[in-house]
């Protein structure tokens, strides 16, 4: 099994940091950090697939085209029916 | 966005708690809940993909085929090459 390590020196005050976790055939994963403020606005790319958004520290907004909803580490799972939503952090 | 909770009611004293999160023809997602000393036999499924394994609370460990590796929450993300893989609590 193929063990990543999170979070180490991933906080940036420049802006969202985003880390490649994982990727194959099957699944992409990437871990982003947010600090306080920070978020990335709606976008999309082009893949067949799902969004599955896990809040793992903090709280923050899940934002995809019907609007933002707030999400809460350990609490929430966001899953977007295209590859077209984001998230940022309060 | 469909959004979905975890871990009301989600500790039992007799043994892992598994929800259902979200199913779809890209991805299943499931939540396991485990108290301390509770976990999974290793066991295998017959489908396509990979199994990615996210710790949102607590310790324990990831379990495959090549051995045990602890995990702790927001540290650690498990991909198993084949879905044979499971965990546990400490």
């Amino acid at each position: 099994m193929k063990i990543a390590k999170l979070f180490d020196n991933a906080f940036k005050d420049t802006g969202p940091n985003i880390t490649l976790v994982h990727e194959s055939e099957f699944a992409k994963v990437l871990s982003f950090t947010f600090k306080a403020g920070q978020g990335l606005p709606l976008h999309a790319h082009d893949i067949e697939g799902e969004l599955v958004l896990t809040v793992l520290s903090g709280q923050g907004e899940f934002l995809s085209e019907t609007g933002k909803v707030p999400g809460r580490s350990r609490r929430h799972v966001g899953v977007a029916p295209s590859p077209r939503a984001t998230a940022s952090a309060r």
